[in-house]
């Protein structure tokens, strides 16, 4: 069973309105709402795939049981740990108007603030679920109260038991899980930068728009040139290099429609898109960790198991809603995406 | 006691945020939730003056639950009955950053499609509650699947009762109502003439952002002439008196900065506002009509009824939310406000 670890579980609320007036009234079209959180995420990718998964973290309030109740009916099997505090919402307003204006805005609560208790009670209920657990996804942001080396505590509870895991954060929760010895980390460029810097992530980060969906490796104006790629290439090989000396054992950056990276004890290789995939980039890093996890569990060597994790990234992009895949999408792209070794 | 129904019961939530990326990602500063919908805010009003008060209405799911239980903390007395679907969720984005840029973006969902079944429910519960009514406040829109003639339905029950109701609607429900005979309409100038002309209220009306509260009285450019301002409320008055013929007992247009008019079967009167108030809009309208509903129990002579009416509707203005009213403000305007008859 892959284990997946969401403290900031999430119900994902999406608005679809017509033109929309920003300072004004507005009736809503349509609402969804959706069980939400990175964890959430690969949990449904790995459970569409067939494979065993169960998904926990805290879950709080009326919201916590909306997500949980949301999750049961996609057969996503579930055992999180009750807090008393309310789980979070994350609205997104999709703009779908006559005037052909198609603005999306994100609004991310904070989450709720997590007793020391709580986390003392998630910490127990980990150890117990890791008995059974082959690999452990530990992904996203840490609620507010959480101490930032908390995932840090979780991958070395889940490496002292022989139990692989994957951290897939942002800023001071990447950087501390370093010293957990994770065996996979997976930033995406922004990350990797940050992580490589100790700089902290923006407070609003901009949303990204295209297939280039982990972050912004398409910010980097020098990316159009086949010098500048060379160079960013090198740079984010050097940057997994030293978080591999800091303690994770492969890293692997998720580079959205420029494919990825993986830096491994046996070498390092970047996967290469055939085209870019249009769509909603939300979920798509997700579901690369999803395939990740599988490569970790099956053993898959590096080559494949990295082709794999990319062809679900792309085929989450095409699929509408974060946490599924494209199969046509997934199909037709697996056997074109170029793998070759960095030296 | 004053019943108050709610049919479209809604959680009110507010997420205040810095300036706001509207095709991007923000991450919410604080995110406030109470329960809302007019007849709650009425509700709300009564019972900060001390009133006995009781609301009713449809409440479904976890969303219902959250609306309840914010009643209760509020110690606001409520009899619902429960409803299989979801009540529905209003969203406010605050804008307060550092640009100085201040838009408020209000997202109304439509509400839960109401079962034939849960009206037949709510309308036995409604004719039990009604016993022990002296006055019904019957507010707001009606949930998707309700039939536009439902309001008609209940203020003919209370009629037949001699219990007085007090219609604040819009639209269809608002022309339909008139035929059962309610003591008292409250439209506010944009409702009042489509109530006259039939017209459909707008798909998205421009949000009021003044102390005009109640609707659109200063997009009347006549409004800011004496001579403009006595041909409106001629028109108000004319339109008033063709809404009584159709059924009304008597009518009181909310004029929001402009004051108030009512149009009763002992005379016309007409609200003067000493000063504009600034602040919120929103429920002001409802703060109004709690005071009519006050009048209404206690008897009051019209003009004494119609000064209370619109204080409390200003002293909502100053409030920071929807449902509460400034006491000082109250006590400050009250005495202030001019009230003149009407040939």
């Amino acid at each position: 069973m892959i284990l997946t670890v969401t403290l900031n579980l999430a119900l994902d609320v999406t608005y679809v309105v017509g033109d929309v007036d920003w300072n004004g009234m507005n009736r809503v079209g349509s609402a969804h709402r959706r069980a939400g959180g990175k964890g959430v995420n690969v949990a449904r990718v790995l459970t569409s795939l067939g494979h065993e998964v169960l998904a926990t973290g805290l879950a709080g309030g009326r919201t916590g049981d909306a997500v949980l109740a949301d999750l049961a009916l996609a057969g996503v099997t579930a055992d999180f740990t009750p807090i008393a505090a309310e789980s979070r919402t994350t609205l997104v307003v999709s703009e779908a108007g006559a005037s052909g204006s198609r603005r999306n805005a994100l609004f991310n609560e904070p989450g709720p603030v997590v007793a020391e208790d709580d986390l003392a009670r998630f910490t127990r209920h980990f150890a117990g679920l890791l008995r059974d657990a082959d690999a452990v996804v530990i992904s996203g942001s840490l609620p507010p109260g959480t101490p930032p080396d908390f995932y840090a505590g979780l991958a070395a509870m889940a490496a002292e038991r022989g139990v692989p895991a994957i951290v897939d954060a942002d800023g001071a929760p990447l950087r501390h899980a370093l010293s957990g010895r994770p065996a996979i980390i997976k930033p995406n460029a922004d990350e990797l930068a940050r992580a490589a810097s100790g700089e902290a992530p923006p407070r609003t980060a901009s949303r990204p728009r295209s297939a280039d969906a982990d972050g912004s490796a398409n910010t980097h104006g020098s990316a159009n040139t086949e010098r500048g790629a060379d160079a960013d290439r090198s740079a984010f090989a050097d940057r997994a290099q030293a978080l591999r000396s800091a303690g994770a054992e492969s890293v692997v950056v998720s580079l959205g429609a420029r494919g990825a990276l993986a830096v491994t004890p046996g070498g390092s290789w970047r996967a290469r898109m055939p085209r870019e995939i249009t769509g909603n980039p939300t979920g798509a890093g997700d579901a690369l960790v999803a395939g990740l996890a599988l490569g970790l569990v099956e053993a898959t060597p590096w080559p494949d198991r990295l082709r794999r994790a990319t062809a679900l990234g792309a085929a989450a992009v095409a699929a509408p809603l974060a946490g599924d895949v494209d199969p046509d999408v997934y199909l037709a792209l697996h056997p074109a995406i170029g793998i070759e070794p960095v030296s």
